[in-house]
């Protein structure tokens, strides 16, 4: 907590200092992700004191709201591609490059990884879900057709649909006494009170806010001097960035021999982005002053989607994995990030 | 029977006295899914006389009557895109509205529903068979290449080639004495006379021909009434009207905790339009009048089509499905119904 | 091996004596089959002398030179369209061709088939990634994306992506001690000397590289005297003509109920064509002086590769397929095949 605590002081000094603008990029992703650490420690503290499901509905609401904060304050700065593609590339960077790590660093030290494959089936549903949302305002739009024209009513319809599903699956969870990401994962030793743990959390609240402000105005000036796409920039810089703790965790945990709980955790956490970030910021993006966001995206973009989760759905059907499979869904990930490097 | 035969004398009586265009049609609807339902008895008792793979193939054939009369008659009618919608509506209505309903349904009363995996597998490819020569043909069309000028042989071959297959998976069934639809889901308890239940089949192919026709005449003023577009009335109303008897047998033995008779009964069904009654319409739209009938669908469909088969793929491949999965199915048959809603 | 060179000295003649396109062609083709069997009988004696995953190497690369050259001949002759739709046509025929012939003549004398499903769905997913590298190229292209004008490095670095999967795929096989082609397919009961064995391999490789060279000048003339498209050749003559050996050898095995020997052999043979030999053939085109061979190809191939790989995966991922499996994989084929028919 020292640390993070002392990672937005440095994100905060490069902000008021007009530091240069890479520098200023890096030091908000790296306090970005040791503000989502202290929320996953703090989360799980009050897991001592409320039942598991409570604690994962919080934690589910809590967990996003970095990614959550960097998406709208884009929005509202007009950065409508780069949330589109940060969003999608968080889903690609979770279910290719950390499960695909994962996979192969697992592989490796384990031979062929096994695990249930009923949580990676009823999430790869899900995606498919998600993916059908996404791909068909997208054809409807390349297509002109009516719908068209209703755009932004279109993409409130799917987004609804999103959440209800995604408020089935929580109640389902909750009934099972399951939560979408097993407890194990984040158990700590020694407890803090009640109250220690809420005031961390709210502490964190306004610094995810206050940081992702900064490394949104961190980014455009950072996309320019790199030389970066927007496309490129939102899909692999800003997913990467975005998505720090679940990839280490992820891999740590296939590394472990968890295989299991590292495709549950890693899978989840696209999951959410899915059917939680994306319907949200639909929904707020009517609310809010900046621009519309809908569901139709650069066709480019919803196909690498498509095939990212249908590949990981073959991948995962089994329930074994090895480095073999591993190193497609990288090679994956690298086909698609070459295809966005030219713009 | 005598309710059946009364619904189909009302939808009489509004055809003859020239009742509101709604009123016809729902009458005309209701009769429909009475003379289904008659059909469904007769060839039952039919099959108290004969063996059961006989009667498999006589269900087969008369069992698709009333549906193949409204196409034809529509297709007569110039009607070719309420056609198109109304089969892929049924497939579409059949693989995700009525198997998510038996999954919510059966998963709210049964907890996890388990069934085998092997039916819904092997209906599945034939399925993906099925929507791959809907959407090649099509995109021929879209891309203007040299098939596209010769849309109706490529369209007989396809026919030729589904027909084909469907025999062989007929020929299949027989030998393994089972029937594409378990002959539990039918049983009744008193028989009739072989005769009679001929001539019950005799006066119901008459009386689906008749019915069918008062329907498509009911059906263009009734969407104008409604304000639909030609599109969602096809995909949605008309194909709803035309399961309503397959849908209340799948949920109903869904909720008895009889899943693996519910998903072979609701997926045997989307098959059977998929491999008979579409082959068969674009092998007699050459003989008949009325407008060509071919496989370039409007685009938007064949990719809703492909979404909805993989989608259900993936929910069926491992032989479980609970309330989550249903609600999936039925979440992408509102996002396509909405698609489709501004037309 | 005498049947093999007197095929090869058939087709010389045919060449030197310029004889009928058609007939040149065929003799051609006959003489690559039997080129392609001694290079086979070749590498297994070799097998004899060293240990089974060098074979398995040597064989990787071996057997695929007929089908490099050939490719290579095209490409330098500037059938940019006939190598692309070769190659594309040689996966499809051997995942939908043979592979539903081993399963139609495998069902008939066996019922259902039963095999491991590990290897197939591994297959299937490096495929689908396969797949990736060609669709998202094609969609960039056909969208006009700023990737399209960088279309030969995006094919490199696809192409370096797809042979390192291979690398590693090669590597885990090694260590497994198994080859991607099972031993026993080749197994042959008399030994010849290391020497005899390297010997023919060096004579075959010449003779592959002849006849190929005769086997190009006599596909165009071939072409136009039958008045075939060019895709339809590459598609479907070129790529059963290069593809006969693991035809046969495919469908003998399924017969003797061997069904988990012949789904690993033909489903070896796509993967071998989608991840060495495109890739190699990108490679190459970079150093030679004929025309650039990039991974952007009609769009309908491309689908119609997709669809086929959907299919199969399908259809192998339980371990288990029958007559109606083989039936539904030829008819995908005679379906792709008629659209390219009329060109």
């Amino acid at each position: 907590m020292g640390a993070s605590a002392a990672l937005v002081g440095v994100a905060g000094a490069t902000h008021v200092l007009h530091a240069g603008a890479i520098v200023s990029f890096l030091a908000c992703a790296l306090a970005l992700a040791g503000v989502a650490h202290v929320i996953g420690e703090a989360t799980d503290q009050v897991g001592n004191h409320l039942s598991p499901s409570t604690t994962g509905l919080i934690q589910s609401a809590v967990g996003s709201l970095p990614e959550l904060f960097v998406c709208i304050f884009s929005l509202q700065a007009g950065l409508v591609t780069v949330v589109q593609a940060s969003l999608i590339g968080s889903i690609l960077a979770n279910v290719l490059l950390v499960l695909g790590l994962a996979f192969v660093v697992g592989g490796w030290r384990h031979g062929v990884l096994e695990f249930n494959a009923r949580t990676p089936r009823m999430i790869a549903s899900l995606l498919l879900l998600a993916v059908s949302a996404l791909v068909l305002p997208t054809l409807a739009n390349e297509l002109h057709l009516a719908a068209a024209s209703h755009e932004q009513e279109l993409a409130v319809v799917c987004a609804v649909v999103l959440l209800l599903v995604f408020a089935i699956l929580t109640k389902s969870m909750l009934e099972q006494g399951q939560r979408a990401v097993p407890a194990e994962a984040h158990a700590r030793a020694h407890a803090w009170p009640l109250s220690t743990a809420i005031a961390v959390l709210l502490v964190c609240a306004g610094g995810a806010a206050l940081v992702s402000d900064w490394f949104v105005e961190a980014l455009e000036p950072a996309i320019d001097t790199l030389g970066l796409s927007q496309t490129f920039a939102g899909l692999v810089v800003v997913a990467i960035a975005g998505n720090a703790i679940e990839n280490v965790v992820g891999v740590r945990l296939a590394a472990a021999g968890k295989s299991e709980l590292a495709v549950s955790v890693v899978l989840t956490s696209a999951l959410q982005v899915a059917v939680v970030i994306v319907p949200v910021l639909v929904l707020a993006s009517f609310t809010m002053g900046g621009a519309a966001f809908t569901l139709a995206v650069p066709p480019i973009l919803a196909v690498a989607l498509f095939f990212s989760v249908l590949v990981v759905t073959v991948v995962t059907v089994d329930g074994q994995a090895d480095m073999v499979d591993g190193a497609a869904l990288i090679g994956l990930y690298a086909i698609i990030a070459a295809i966005f490097w030219w713009g």
